[in-house]
């Protein structure tokens, strides 16, 4: 059976989303899903509240409740049945993640089981034939193949092996 | 550069003296340190404390501030010159272990970066060279080469390389 590594942040949870949520709650500007899907969220806010945005990942409520990326859960449930699903998230940045995260897939997936979870930082360390995910860095030294998620950071990203959405993930895959 | 993974409990953390101090604590009964290395705890316990015990690592304070096993400390710092370093542990068991665990780390190895440490479940998800673990049921399917440290659970366990402590795993790999 082969084994697909799936990240979370931009791929089955939307990060983004909570970015956008506080932002509006902070200073009382909204984005459309058009904007947040087109452009990068710190070149869509005021410059001069960069360094505010970036601590909202460091405050105990921000990886809580995430929204989930649309077509996740479906297409993982269907993954499942013929390949190795592992969890892979880079989660080790942002302790105050951990258990938020442990929670959130509990919810959305409860068939994945806690030894199909892995939280780390490089993830060279991911022994699978797949990697799903937004950031290219993790590819360059993956023993398996790379598979972009587009998120509207990497929309510029040079990247042989690209899926926009999870329907191509279902495409691919299945 | 080759690339060692070490699992935490039993390897660089002892657990099992937690259970020893805990054991103590609740019925004041005390092992040395001759029976601990020779025995599994579960057979120096009364048969019917069995239960209560199990029960240990769930608590909160279970995986805080545990004492170190010796050698780890000197030895891994000078594998870390020559060696990719990662600390690859099976915690997504107990997700009370999560933040101790890395707090853990912080203050006893605060030159590995949080971009080499894992936890996870199923150790088959590891792309290392070597792993030094004290349960064999993770070798079965590591893409490396499985190196048991001793610890009184796995004295009759059948592997062929085996490490009894901290002075030869060094002999091993300097």
């Amino acid at each position: 059976m082969k084994r697909i590594a799936i990240d979370m942040d931009e791929v089955i949870t939307d990060a983004i989303g909570r970015f956008a949520e506080w932002y509006k709650r902070d200073f009382d500007i909204e984005f459309t899903e058009e904007q947040l899907s087109s452009k990068r969220f710190r070149d869509l806010i005021q410059p001069e509240h960069k360094d505010f945005i970036r601590d909202y990942v460091f405050h105990d409520d921000f990886f809580k409740e995430l929204a989930i990326i649309p077509g996740s859960k479906e297409v993982i449930r269907d993954l499942h049945e013929k390949y190795e699903i592992f969890i892979t998230t880079a989660a080790m940045e942002f302790p105050n993640s951990l258990l938020p995260k442990v929670k959130w897939l509990k919810d959305h997936f409860p068939y994945i089981s806690w030894t199909n979870i892995v939280f780390c930082g490089d993830k060279s360390i991911i022994n699978a034939d797949y990697l799903i995910d937004d950031n290219v860095r993790h590819f360059k030294r993956f023993i398996g193949q790379g598979v972009l998620f587009t998120a509207s950071h990497n929309l510029k990203e040079d990247w042989d092996v690209r899926v926009n959405n999870w329907q191509e993930v279902r495409e691919m895959f299945l």
